[in-house]
């Protein structure tokens, strides 16, 4: 039985660290730039990514949500049955990552500057507006040795190294607060409080032909199962779908 | 010595025909569906497809350039040189396909109002704005059965079957139309009359370390070498470069 782990963010900050995890796995999963459309979807991924911080400044989250975490790691290096030794390098990582964030400037560094991204930039923002004739220093681009390409798209990747890392470790941190648990959606509908959770996790199994939609509040969350119907439109599920939840 | 062809087109016209048969072989090249990140390309391409038609009505412009194909092939094949066999299903494409076009209703069929599409179409016009949770269905179908998936992306790509030989043809017909011819790019630069021609076709050494731009207007055009300079931003190349033109 396939299972699919769906996660929905709770709150504006958890939604943006989401996307910016996502984004920054798609423009590592594509950097090896294999093959023209595999190059477009890259400068898709990294101009989305310099967008979406340009509209939203997380470093003070970010700063903040390593502090929180290396608040709680002290906690629980103070409890008898925990060894020292396991919680003493993810502590250092929380500080580092503290430090470093201070010292960092911007996240998109010199990306929104760089003189041969910020014409494509624009481009890029209108559908089908990257055709060769409206980049021809793409097209260009696209023909040089791969090596000189690779040695440019990891150099670009670069400028997200601490970000990633931090967003790796706060959502880590996140996922580990939950647990799994078994839980049933009636008629396909289940709901309950917030609790202060930021992040549902929520593991379905394919098979059922659903899919879970979530909507809420700071307060309460509803979880809905959809079904694609056989014109390719969704409707409710009415069924009884056991699935298992975790609140982070 | 490795060689490009840049193709630049001097009417809006030309324009978009040559941004859809791009898109439309972007769709091709991706309705495998390899990956996640391919999928999402696949969309993307899907999108602006619709989005370039939605905003350009080209069929009426297809069915006349059609029907001047269909003119110089009947003006050809009264000539006494030229054999009458191989140009007969030159010819009858020409006819078919200007019939089929005057039958066609739009381009974009029912892709616009599709259940499934029209609301991924609307996340896909934000940057990063297709996170997993923000289109949950597509989440899920990502998951089904690639056969599943792979039939409905051909029914999608179905779609624009007439669109992508009509286009082909009389662009096929274009490019035909124009042969290479050396010349020399003075300081990087070249200019001329466009002599009612819709198309330049530039074929040029990659190796020279330049690409062309093109800029002009109905009446004149003029080629401009740049270069990429080593802080990737980019400046008129002072070089003369030789080069091979064709206007179409």
């Amino acid at each position: 039985m396939t299972e699919l782990i769906y996660e929905h963010p709770l709150n504006e900050k958890l939604r943006t660290y989401l996307r910016l995890e996502y984004l920054l796995a798609q423009l590592h999963s594509l950097n090896d730039l294999d093959s023209e459309w595999q190059q477009q979807a890259f400068f898709n991924a990294l101009f989305d990514l310099v967008e979406v911080l340009d509209r939203n400044d997380i470093r003070p989250d970010l700063i903040k949500d390593c502090e929180r975490c290396e608040t709680a790691l002290v906690a629980w290096a103070n409890h008898p049955s925990v060894s020292g030794d396991k919680l003493k390098p993810v502590l250092q990582k929380a500080v580092r990552l503290q430090t470093e964030l201070l010292r960092s400037g911007k996240f998109v560094g010199n990306l929104k500057e760089d003189k041969f991204l910020s014409p494509l930039r624009q481009r890029f923002s209108i559908p089908g507006g990257t055709c060769y004739f409206d980049v021809p220093q793409l097209h260009y681009w696209f023909n040089l040795p791969l090596e000189q390409r690779q040695q440019m798209a990891a150099s670009w990747c670069h400028e997200f190294g601490l970000l990633l890392e931090a967003i790796s470790f706060v959502l880590g941190f996140s996922r580990e607060k939950g647990h799994f648990t078994a839980v049933v959606a009636d008629n396909g509908f289940y709901q309950s409080n917030t609790d202060q959770h930021e992040l549902l996790r929520i593991r379905y199994p394919i098979d059922a032909g659903v899919y879970p939609t979530v909507s809420g509040n700071k307060y309460r969350y509803a979880i809905r199962f959809m079904q694609l119907c056989d014109d390719a439109g969704r409707s409710n599920s009415d069924q009884s779908i056991g699935f298992e939840l975790a609140c982070c």
